[in-house]
């Protein structure tokens, strides 16, 4: 695979900062502060010709001006000056360029002008453009936070690009909050010069990434998105979230990215046939970053249902069959290795339901089971992992001593099980990387559990069996999609 | 309305705790524990006749010796001696028992028969009896926690029902997580003589109730629980999560309750006429169970979409359109208005894109005209109310004292910030109360910021903008709903 084309804009070992400001209120101080409090591993030029230094660094009046030259310049002034300002990166030979000002095509035809005399300038110096109507970019690898918002994403496999700012940052804030690390991320903005195509070639080139997510509203009839992403997603997922589906998306997608958002069925079908990957919600997007960065694909759409209590095992049963996924029967040989384990009278079926036991758990076991079984790809287990102590009760509790005394060791054991690693998630993360079959945990917890499952046991989990089996139902999907060009 | 005849079965004043345990390990001892740390008002009764004492009470060979009669028996014994017991109960005119006993009809024909011989029993004595195989039951006027799992619900305007005790309770702990709180649950069981059309009929007469939540798997053919629920719903709202609803979600609802799952397009339909609302994911139940209890309904399904960011109002949008909601065009006073609060480039349609402003935040100005608009019936307030404080940096963060400084300076806003009341959030509750409009809140946020926004500002919020939207679609059914009934 040949070197990737844009690794000086992701990884620059020098950024010059155009429109650094010392005024806390301005684009241009506090994207230089979400470098400098990230640690940028490079070097850092403030550029203003009205400042001495900023945040203690020394500021040059130009680009011009600068020591060396750099590999990337951010441009956060005002609409009217970044022509000329590309110019001078120009002379320079500043080979990347994000433009976070806004007001270009975004606004209106007079924009819409501006917008092309920036790209034509570029073009002319060979200069790959960001932007304009930027957020920035991030990247792990160089500890580049050249952002609005001060958002401190998680490193991991997952790269993102998207084509609404808000909602890419979001992403990356609900990733730190759910244990999901991201690689690298863009914010197209109006993608006047360098487009979603070209992120998506160098996140599919890029060793680092994993997994590739993407917002998108708008696509140019004649973008070569979907030949490009048919060629990358059999190599990686790709997992797409469209905005401007309907006539109401359309409409706020047009007054935002300036691009006319295409129809729904036919993106969908594209989509489709490109391999890639269509989620219908956010909370989807994040839920099989997720699953697929960390979870082995299945090989089918058979699932395994381990459950601690009937209801649950009901509703994943009923989920996972209006979503396509099977739920087989049990095998005598099975049952009668389970019979075992278990109290007399559980479920002898999938789900396996285990029956309320209190004296011994025998869940791994079972789980064991059930991972060797032929008959399924998948398993969802349900309660396994440890919500976060929940042994609570009125502090005000007035009793007998004895009540007190045994609060206080349920209270203790709670506590102490709670510091203890939690041998059934160590099993789960050792049993799928030996069996290599998916292992999804469902149980209500707080998020820092959920996070916690994941990051210090590396296992995947959600608070709902309806969010753990759409996952797996585009997991399927996917696996499917990559069996077809096989054999 | 009659006086509600459940009464001293959620409210005792008094509780005999038949199978009492001293080991940590039996339910007869866990549920006691729960019941004590609790803080019950009324007073418990062990009674075991192996013990002298449990937890420093006084503990009795049988409820023929206990000092006074009580409104309450909980019987966690061995399934062989509770007929026998109920017996005992009825000799001594106790009128309501919860069987949390397993091992009746729920495992085959020999506990089928057990159960129909202590129903008889019961019946003969008048006496009203939960489960068998009930997890317990929960009522806030009372602090009566007699359940197996240690949860502690907050208090709320909330009832449910459920017929599986496992989903009941973690429903109650979610509650708990996102500030949902709950007046009266009861694991149902397997409903041999109290059924879910008693509890129903119960929570609507049950003037501390304002919203009925239910868990359904088996309705008996002959239940005249669909003309109850016509006649309640119009009252209050009733909200239905239906286990089994497909071939392998009723095979598992079969081994789980005894009794059979019936066919998923027939109670579709019923619960339509009968007015109750039928959710599809255990997410939506709790969801839902937030809004209804906490905001007005809309009078019809014309969404106003307020948005920092275009992205997040195009995913809204397609959401709203998605689910039957419409998004109506601004009309051009209401244009003229917000033009003289909001930035040259404003979006000037619905949503309304504030576009990223940082120097003065017109948020609650738009929100207040937004509010008064009458071509809309609800609004979607994107990004009101603060993250938990996300202005987190690398603690190793090396720099000038300059930069030390201002990263002190910002982390120091964030967090005075955070300790200040939220105005936005605020003034969002009190236009609700103002204008009898729902505004409904969506922010990526944590668990506990959603929770927050609740229990402090009376305000309801989601991490996304389709949960919001999906809660604003059941809200407009259940309105329109009502609105059939009138005129």
């Amino acid at each position: 695979m040949e070197s990737p084309p844009l690794d000086p804009l992701f990884n620059p070992r020098s950024i010059a900062m155009i429109g650094a400001s010392t005024s806390p209120r301005k684009w241009g101080f506090i994207i230089l502060l979400n470098i400098l409090k990230g640690n940028y591993s490079g070097r850092v030029f403030p550029v203003n010709p009205k400042a001495e230094s900023i945040l203690g660094y020394p500021c040059y009046a130009s680009v011009k001006d600068l020591p060396q030259t750099v590999d990337l310049a951010i441009i956060t002034t005002p609409a009217a000056v970044v022509s000329p300002l590309i110019d001078e990166c120009g002379q320079m030979k500043i080979p990347f360029v994000v433009v976070i000002t806004s007001e270009f095509s975004e606004t209106g035809s007079e924009g819409a002008a501006l917008e092309k005399d920036v790209v034509a300038k570029a073009r002319k110096y060979g200069m790959r453009l960001v932007g304009p109507n930027s957020m920035g970019i991030f990247s792990s690898l160089t500890n580049l936070h050249a952002q609005m918002p001060p958002v401190m994403p998680l490193h991991g496999p997952v790269s993102m690009f998207s084509q609404s700012g808000n909602v890419g940052v979001q992403m990356l804030a609900w990733g730190a909050q759910e244990g999901v690390g991201f690689e690298k991320f863009v914010s197209s903005g109006n993608e006047a010069e360098l487009t979603c195509v070209d992120y998506l070639r160098y996140f599919a080139a890029d060793k680092r990434t994993r997994l590739i997510l993407a917002y998108l509203e708008g696509i140019n009839p004649g973008s070569n998105l979907f030949s490009a992403a048919r060629a990358i997603s059999r190599k990686k997922p790709i997992i797409v979230f469209k905005g401007g589906r309907t006539a109401a998306g359309s409409r706020a997608a047009e007054s935002h990215t300036g691009s006319l958002a295409g129809e729904n069925k036919i993106f969908k079908a594209a989509f489709r046939q490109a391999g890639m990957l269509e989620v219908k919600t956010s909370q989807a997007l994040m839920d099989c970053a997720k699953a697929f960065a960390h979870c082995p694909l299945p090989k089918g759409n058979r699932v395994g249902i381990l459950t601690r209590g009937g209801g649950w095992g009901v509703i994943t049963s009923d989920f996972c069959e209006e979503n396509g996924l099977a739920i087989p029967p049990l095998p005598a040989p099975l049952i009668e290795k389970l019979d075992q384990l278990l109290p007399k009278y559980w479920s002898r079926s999938n789900p396996v339901d285990m029956v309320a036991t209190i004296a011994y758990d025998p869940y791994l076991d079972c789980l064991e089971i059930l991972a060797h079984w032929d008959g399924i790809d998948a398993i969802i287990a349900l309660g396994a992992g440890r919500r976060a102590p929940d042994y609570t009760y009125d502090r005000d509790v007035r009793g007998t001593p004895q009540l007190m005394e045994a609060i206080e060791m349920v209270t203790r054991y709670f506590e102490d099980r709670a510091q203890k690693p939690d041998w059934i998630l160590q099993g789960i993360n050792e049993l799928v990387s030996r069996t290599k079959k998916p292992i999804v945990v469902v149980a209500i917890g707080s998020e820092a559990s959920h996070k916690s499952n994941l990051e210090d046991y590396r296992v995947v989990s959600y608070p709902t069996p309806e969010r753990a089996a759409r996952v797996l139902r585009q997991m399927h999907k996917y696996s499917h999609f990559l069996d077809s060009f096989s054999g």
